[in-house]
């Protein structure tokens, strides 16, 4: 059984290795000969602000996935499908990414941070699923040592993914700066979860 | 020998998780000042559909190829070239799903539409071609704790894969959106197979 | 010592997965409008053609290293540079191919076809290389039960890449189908070599 | 927590695999018809340069963080930022080294060298955070055969990295051709730090 965890965590390690990798592509090449070089970099400064939220997303849901797994010690076909439909969402990052970066400060860039932001919800949605399901049910997909109030915990700060980024979708229309920095503030929320990671390490 | 299988395993994995992830990079960024964001976006509604159905193709696929793998044990060299032949069709999948996503709606949509379902019909073929040889011949390539109700079980499942992806291909002549309905029920179908997965856990 | 020789086959493995899928890349999506797209798909011919021989050859590559690292049981530092210097090769091979598909019937196929054998000549030779720094010396780097009969039937066998290679090189100037010809029967006779793995198995 | 540690390389080689091999999409397919194909593909030296640069970077990159790894044998949540900041930083490189490729003898060369060079300083600063933060603190997370010279030994050279780097970087000022040797040759100078294994296999 753990080999099957196992093979699981290497083929969404490739996906999310891959997305994440494929951001860099987005960001254009200034041509030879049309301008000075550093202006022109400079000018690109939507495309590398959303490389980074979008790599700071994709890398942070990467190390939830990882202390998501270390408590999974089973598999179903659900779960696989809900892994995949997770991972539809990973793979889909790159193309929000591009669009936001192609229209922050243009005129159309609230239907560009829209789209951005129903993709993260999206994720987060599926994120809480993944994780309801294989804990839930007597918990039978868990492995035997994950003790309850650890469980409560996550699914506590895991609730918290899709409330915020519906707010950060919502701030679309309000404000772009204002929902960039709180979905990059979510993104680092994510990182540091002292407690839940104190707790289970006891 | 497990070693063996197990680089294997990480090579097909590495190459699905590529081909679904590359499929994003056909979903064309509409460039700014082009006119309405939200309605080119929407225009592009063959690119979404087929991503939806190669995605969800290929992860079902992945699905049944680590299926498969559980029920394998030793590998040789006719093995290794059948696992290749089935990741070439497997790679080749973006190169049709972009042909799709540009012409669908078009008229030559049929010829896309050919392509597309032809890639599928391979794949089908091959997959069997795998398992066939993998579980024949005295089964020498099972693992030892394989029942033959079970074997026997997969092998008339998967039997329907060639079978019902020609249906497709056929009515690809016939009607664009049926074919692509039931190819779309077929990767659910190949999802789900309870009996199977029953049988094989117990 | 086996974790550092499973992480080399690990970053191997994803090499070689990436660059064997990336070669789908260089075919292109004919746009909608530009005619019949059979005609268009048809006309393309060069470029499936390049593909599938670079499939061919990556594929099988990856079988041969695959081999070879069954063999091979400890990494020093130059056997790490030369697993890179070969996966340079690897990587490199997208590009040749691209150039060979897109001029292969042009005024300038011999240089595209040049460029091309020089790369699978260059890989040959590294891998080469790398065989012999592994199994010389005392041959500390092999497996304890590798026996030396074994060693020197694929050192022989291997010794035959750079010779043939060198041979579909020269066949640039005179016959591009018998280089391109020659260079697919290559990669078959790569893929089954019987009495090497007969003796390896026993 | 072996298991931790090995997901962590395991999406580390992914991402390392996947920006080497992107690497080569940087340069580009001649068009048929463009003149003479053997002259085009001579005019691209600087993509050669530069890709043949960003390569050696990039897998002696990956050597040591493999290195390193044999070392770590616990993770925790800081580990884990770091490491993706330092794959931020690999995931980059693709970007500057196209950059340069593009600019290399032209007008605005020094500007993409800048950016060039200032990546791998980024690299380096954070591989040697990463290695700091690893090994200090009474050393809690390196495997408990690690001995101090080693780690001191190690500290040494790593140090030599950012320091080396920003000479680069400040050669970009001066000489192109004087930086990129520099760069080329600390690659290979981090590729071969006998002592340093030699003192840790004993």
């Amino acid at each position: 059984m753990t080999a099957e965890i196992s093979r699981i965590e290497a083929f969404a390690d490739g996906v999310f290795a891959i997305a994440i990798t494929l951001l860099i592509l987005d960001i254009k090449i200034p041509p030879a000969g049309s301008g000075s070089l550093s202006r022109e970099l400079l000018s690109q400064w939507p495309s590398y602000l959303s490389f980074l939220i979008s790599f700071a997303f994709i890398g942070i849901m990467w190390i939830n996935h990882h202390r998501l797994f270390t408590h999974i010690a089973r598999a179903d076909d659900m779960l696989l499908i809900l892994n995949l439909l997770l991972l539809l969402g990973v793979i889909v990052v790159p193309f929000p990414t591009a669009v936001l970066a192609t229209h922050l400060g243009e005129p159309d860039q609230r239907a560009a941070l829209i789209l951005y932001n129903a993709t993260y919800v999206f994720i987060a949605v599926v994120f809480n699923l993944l994780w309801r399901y294989a804990s839930s049910g007597k918990r039978r997909l868990l492995a035997n040592d994950v003790d309850s109030a650890s469980v409560q915990k996550i699914s506590r700060q895991y609730m918290l993914g899709p409330v915020f980024y519906l707010v950060c979708l919502g701030l679309s229309w309000l404000s772009a700066p204002a929902s960039l920095t709180l979905s990059f503030a979510l993104a680092c929320f994510f990182a540091l979860p002292p407690h839940v990671v104190a707790s289970k390490r006891k």
